[in-house]
C-alpha cells in the first residue's frame, strides 16, 4: 500500500490557471508575477478577484516551485481598490452576516499574504488605493515610482480606516501619527512621503519598476529561502510579544535554520573563499 | 411609565461650564475648542484643570453634539505641564496612596482622551512640556509651528519618563530609539524633528495654527464621523494584537460601518456623480 | 547572628576582571566602558566573549557603582559579529540541543542588556554587523560616525533575520518595512539612513565618538538614575500592552519615583532657583 508523504501535497504552480489576474512565472518557476489586469479601470478588485487572490495565496503554502511573488498592476497603475459598482453597490444592500462574510474574505486575503511562505514584492506605480493600498501594505517589500499615490480612502465612502488590518499594520510601518492622518482623512500619501516614512524601500522610474521588483524577488528566491520564510514568520508574530518571549522565540527559530544545508554551505563557501550557493533548504 | 432610551443619556455640550480652561463650540456644536488659558505661566496644569479635563473627556462619550475637539494654549504656548508650586510641591509631601491617586488621575486623562469618540486635534505652539506633551501625544492629530518645542521633561524633576503612558505611546509614534532619547534626557524635540519623525502632521505659522486645526476638525466632524470613531478605537487597540486577531477585529468593525447610512449615501452620491453628504450615522 | 541585608549582595564593579574585552571605569565607578578588543579582525564575538558579556550584564544588576555603560569597538570598527571559524564552523556540526543552547546564550545577552538597570550607550564606528548589530540594537542609545555601516547579515550565512530578537526589536526602532528589507536582504544600512530612520540619535566624527558617548553616559549617571532605570523598564514592557494597561502601569511606576529623594531635591532646587543635584535615589 502506497504511503502518502507530506511532499505529495506539494505541486508546481507554474501553470496555475488564474482567471481574474495575470499569472506568469520565471522559467524555473521560482519567481511568479501577478498582474492586476483591468487597466481601463485602474485594476479594481471584484468579488471574484478578491476570492481568487485569497485562494492563490492560501494554496501557495503548498507550492513546490514558487518562492517569491511580484505583484503589479497593468497600465501604470497598481490598483484602484474595490470596484464601486461591482463591490460597493452590492455591499450597500447586504445583511450583516453577508457583510461579515465579505469583510472576512478581504481580510483573509491579507492573512493569506502574511502567512504565505513566499516573500511578496509589490511594484506600485500610479494609483494605489483602498484595498489596493492594503495589498501593498500586506507585501514584504514595496517599490514605487515618483508618480505613485497611495490612499487609504475607505473614509471617502463613509467607512472606517479599519479595513483588512490597516489600523494595525499601517502604524507598524509608518508610525501611529502618520497612520492616523492617512486613515482618518483618506488623503493620498505622495511617493516622496512614502519613501521618507519607510513605506517604500525605493522609488524607480516606471520603466524600471517591474525589473527592479523582479530583481529583488529573484535574489530572495535564489538565496537562503527557507530562512527567509522564517524571517517573515517572526516579523509577523513578534509585535505582540514581550522582549523575553520574542528572544526565546528567535532562539528556537534560528536553531531550526542552523540545521539547514544552506547554513552549512554558506560556511563552506566562506572557508574556501567562494560565493555561497543557496538551495533554499 | 416613561421608558428610558439610550439617547436620554446624550446631551448637548455646547454650553459645558468649564472653569479651568476655555471651552468654545462652533455654532452647530460639532467642533469644540479647548484653550488652556493661563498664558502668563504658559498654561500649566493644576489638580483642578487635570480633573476637569478628565471629566470633560469622559463625559464627551455622551455628547449629542460635539464630534471633534481642538486643544490649544493661549498666548503662543501650548502647555508647560504640571505647575511646580501647585502640583510638584504638594506631591513631594504625599503618601504613596495619595501619589497613586494623582498618577492615576493624570493617566485617566490620557485614557479618557484615547477613549473619547471625538477626534482630538492638538494645535501646538511654543512650549509643549511634561504633561502638556502628553496631552499632545494623546491627541489624534498634532499641528505645530516652527517655534514649537516639545519636551518630555519628567526626568528634569527627578522622575521617570513613564508618565501618563509616555513609554508606551511615544515609541509607537516616533520609534523606540528616538523615544528613549527624549524620555531619558528630557531634551526638547524641535519642530523640524517632530515633523520629520511623524509627531506633527504639519507645521504652520502661529497666526494660521488654530484655523488649520479647526479646519481638520471641521472636515472630520462633517465627514463619516461614526466611521472615524471606529478608526480611532481600532488604532487604539490593535498594537497589542497578533496579525490574525487584528484582521478579524477589523472585519467585524468594518461590517458595522457598512450598515451605516453614510456608506449608502456615499455610494449613491458617487453613482449620481455628486459629492457625498455625510451625516455621521 | 549577623543578618544578611539586600545590600550585602551589591558590590563594586570598578575592577571587574574581564578577559575577553576591555573593561574600564570612570574614577567614581559610575560610567563603565566596554571595548571589544580584537581590532585586527574587527572585534568579532566568540563563544567566550558572548558568555562573558552575558554574565557581565546579568551581574550588573547587583552593581553598587556602575550606572551607565558605554560599549565600543577598538580600531574604528564596532563589531563584525560572530567569528566565522570560532563560531560559525562549530555551529555547522552541532546537534539541535547544542544549537538551542547557543541561540539561547546569545539571546540571553540581549535579554541581559535590556534587563540591566544601567543605560547602555553604543558608540558605533565602522563595521557593525550580525551579532554586533544586535548589541547596537539592544543598547538604549546609539551614536554613529559617517563611516558606520550596520548590517543584519544573518541571511548572508544562510540564516534567518530572526536572531537575538532582531525581528521584534528592529521594527520597533525603524518600522516594519525598513526592518524587513534589512533583515531579508542583509544589506548594510548607511550612517545617514540610520540617522534618518531613528536608529542613531546622532553622528559624530570618529575622533569625537567615544567622548560624546561618555558624555551622554555621564549625564545619565549623574542624573536621577533610579528614575532612568524605571524608564528603561517601562519602555521594555509596554509595547505588548494595551493603552489602558500601559497607563495603569505607569501610574504605579511614576508613583514609586515620586517617593525618591531625587524628586524632592529637584523641587527644592527649583524653588531656591538652583540647579538640582541628583543622587540617583
Amino acid at each position: 500500500m502506497a504511503e502518502l508523504s507530506m511532499n505529495d501535497h506539494k505541486r508546481p504552480f507554474k501553470d496555475y490557471p488564474a482567471h481574474h489576474f495575470k499569472w506568469e512565472c520565471s522559467d524555473d518557476g521560482r519567481v511568479a508575477t501577478i498582474t492586476l489586469n483591468r487597466p481601463d479601470k485602474k485594476n479594481p478588485l471584484t468579488f471574484d478577484s478578491y476570492a481568487e487572490l485569497r485562494n492563490l495565496f492560501r494554496d501557495l503554502t503548498y507550492a513546490s516551485d514558487v518562492r517569491t511573488v511580484v505583484i503589479q498592476g497593468a497600465g501604470n497603475n497598481f490598483c484602484s481598490g474595490g470596484d464601486v459598482f461591482e463591490i460597493i453597490e452590492p455591499l450597500t444592500k447586504m445583511s450583516m452576516p453577508e457583510l461579515l462574510e465579505f469583510t472576512r474574505m478581504t481580510g483573509d486575503l491579507v492573512k493569506a499574504m502574511r502567512r504565505a511562505p513566499q516573500q511578496i514584492v509589490a511594484a506600485i506605480d500610479g494609483i494605489c488605493a483602498g484595498a489596493g493600498a492594503m495589498l501593498a501594505l500586506a507585501a514584504d517589500f514595496r517599490l514605487g515610482t515618483p508618480e505613485t499615490k497611495t490612499a487609504y480612502l475607505f473614509t471617502r465612502v463613509g467607512l472606517a480606516g479599519a479595513d483588512m488590518g490597516a489600523c494595525g499594520l499601517l502604524p507598524r510601518m509608518i508610525g501611529q501619527g502618520r497612520a492616523t492622518e492617512l486613515l482618518m482623512t483618506g488623503r493620498a500619501m505622495s511617493a516622496d512621503e512614502g519613501l521618507a516614512w519607510g513605506f517604500f524601500s525605493a522609488l524607480h522610474p516606471s520603466a524600471d519598476l517591474l525589473g527592479q521588483a523582479q530583481k529583488i524577488a529573484r535574489n530572495l528566491a535564489d538565496g537562503p529561502w527557507f530562512a527567509h520564510t522564517v524571517t517573515k514568520t517572526m516579523i509577523n508574530q513578534e509585535w505582540a510579544m514581550g522582549v523575553e518571549e520574542m528572544i526565546e522565540s528567535e532562539a528556537q527559530a534560528q536553531a531550526i535554520c542552523m540545521m539547514t544545508g544552506d547554513f552549512r554551505r554558506a560556511f563552506e563557501a566562506f572557508a574556501s573563499k567562494q560565493k555561497p550557493k543557496f538551495e533554499g533548504n
